[in-house]
């Protein structure tokens, strides 16, 4: 059955199960279709609020946000949650097997599960993750909970993209002070500290607590620091309190729109790179001589993007 | 006592040490006085050879770099040796202390150290540690090693500036399969599994002999997988010899120069991007309704990038 990109929005607007994991399929896959379902569901978008979710591999996010989603189902009766994982060419998604865990997840009324391949490394989070986002958004989920391993562009990406990010780390692999040389608190709204019931938790509670006060870069307030459990559940119920509390908070709700300026800004700003990227290339394979004379020492990288960034604005590309 | 560039340049081309370390502070600093000295020295790079030397954190790459620069130190007399770190803002750097064991490697006769801060998550490498391999290239070391922790771009960026990728993995933490589904070992010639004294060495790299195996999107031939332990020393002398061999291969020098190729539209691409994205903000600055719009939902953020390019095209934008 074909269905119009009119009809699968109208069905989408609708709530339609069927219909939502079929648009999710066409934003991901992009092109010139997901772009034209995107225009048409994106006006519908920005109700939901984004809980981004992120932290080292091997830091139990997967289970952990089972259990949250859990948790938050009883304030957001409609939640999506979206994994992303970076897809690795060697390997074809074959490791992402832990994703099947979530299933039941999906069975809770009103709860829709997906995951997504990431482009890999290269690609972050994506702009195609965050079509699917915004899909999930116009579909009338309230709350719209993405996952991603922290271990590319992805995080920052989705600290852009998210209302409220949630850093996860797991005591034993250095993974706290790992996590602070990685940058990857700097966005936090909140951090957990997983794996509870393993010993050391409370000592990567005290690191990070010490080194958020030293620290004098960090703009907003410090976030909360939480210990808990994916295996056994203990401080998740805090955790989804952590959530709910900034959710409802005042100047928290008025920051939300300044995040989504800066998210906007991010996204044009993203697209426009990509779209001169091509531009550029295009530029360079009509003329490979100016890669050749960057080889062979003749002209400065710079000089030929400038060179490149010329021609572009005159017009001498398709 | 100032020096004028052209001079810096002089000094630098003639091999004095502390010319080099100047030049590279001008470089890592950037801004005009580091473009202006790069255009200087760019024309005398590109003899040395380039290894890269990347892993997750708390793979225990410092020191087994230190002890591969020791073993490769006689066939390469003068050898740099560039640790690139990402600084976050939160810890200003204070945790990178184990640098400091790489000190006394330095004193080698014709062997230079240094340590760079990256510009954090989003920068990756970022241009400026480019630069700075192409300023220590100039400066006639033989072999640039540089490392860089894998957490964001930078492992990218390392190897495709790098002739040759050197991956670390260590036993424990899931390293290998967590580098794998982070695609962390697609772009590498030669993998270490490190910290070979510890237990499981053996079947990481099992493992990964195996993921290699399956793979069919691999178009280069499956890389070396060599057991050492930087700790003990163990293994390093051959994954040098490796090191050695690939560089000696005629048909990898082929490679080189297809690589070189690779990473000169990259960074020309990339500067590009910089531009046009600078320029995109200006026109965002100059008219914030386009970000109104797109958060209030009545324009999708890929045609507020269209929008963008067209008014850049059309030059209004300063």
């Amino acid at each position: 059955m074909t269905l119009s990109a009119a009809d699968l929005r109208d069905r989408v607007l609708a709530g339609d199960r069927r219909a939502v994991a079929r648009a999710i399929t066409v934003l991901e896959r992009g092109g010139d279709d997901g772009a034209a379902l995107h225009a048409l569901l994106y006006p519908h978008a920005g109700r939901a609020l984004r809980l981004g979710v992120t932290g080292p591999p091997g830091a139990g996010k997967s289970t952990l946000v089972d259990r949250l989603a859990r948790e938050l189902h009883g304030d957001f009766s409609r939640l999506a949650v979206l994994a992303v994982d970076p897809s690795s060419p060697v390997t074809h998604g074959a490791l992402l097997g832990d994703r099947i865990r979530m299933g039941a997840l999906q069975e809770l009324p009103g709860v829709f599960v997906r995951s997504m391949a990431s482009r890999g490394l290269l690609g972050g989070l994506g702009p195609a993750a965050l079509e699917v986002m915004d899909g999930l958004d116009a579909a009338g989920f309230d709350l719209v909970l993405v996952e991603t391993v922290g271990v590319g562009q992805s995080e920052l990406d989705v600290a852009f993209a998210a209302d409220i990010t949630l850093v996860v780390v797991a005591p034993g692999a250095g993974d706290g002070i790992q996590a602070l040389k990685a940058g990857l608190l700097e966005m936090a709204d909140i951090v957990c500290v997983n794996k509870s019931d393993l010993g050391g938790a409370e000592t990567v509670r005290n690191d990070l607590m010490a080194a958020f006060e030293l620290s004098s870069a960090r703009s907003e307030k410090a976030p909360a620091i939480l210990l808990a459990s994916s295996k056994t559940g203990e401080g998740v119920g805090a955790l989804a309190a952590s959530v709910r509390e900034l959710a409802g908070d005042e100047d928290f709700r008025i920051r939300f729109g300044e995040r989504r300026r800066r998210a906007a800004q991010r996204r044009i700003v993203g697209g426009l790179q990509r779209e001169a990227g091509h531009a550029a290339e295009r530029v360079l394979e009509s003329d490979p001589v100016l890669v050749t004379s960057v080889v062979d020492g003749l002209m400065t990288p710079r000089a030929a993007s400038h060179e490149v960034f010329r021609r572009i604005l005159k017009g001498e590309t398709s």
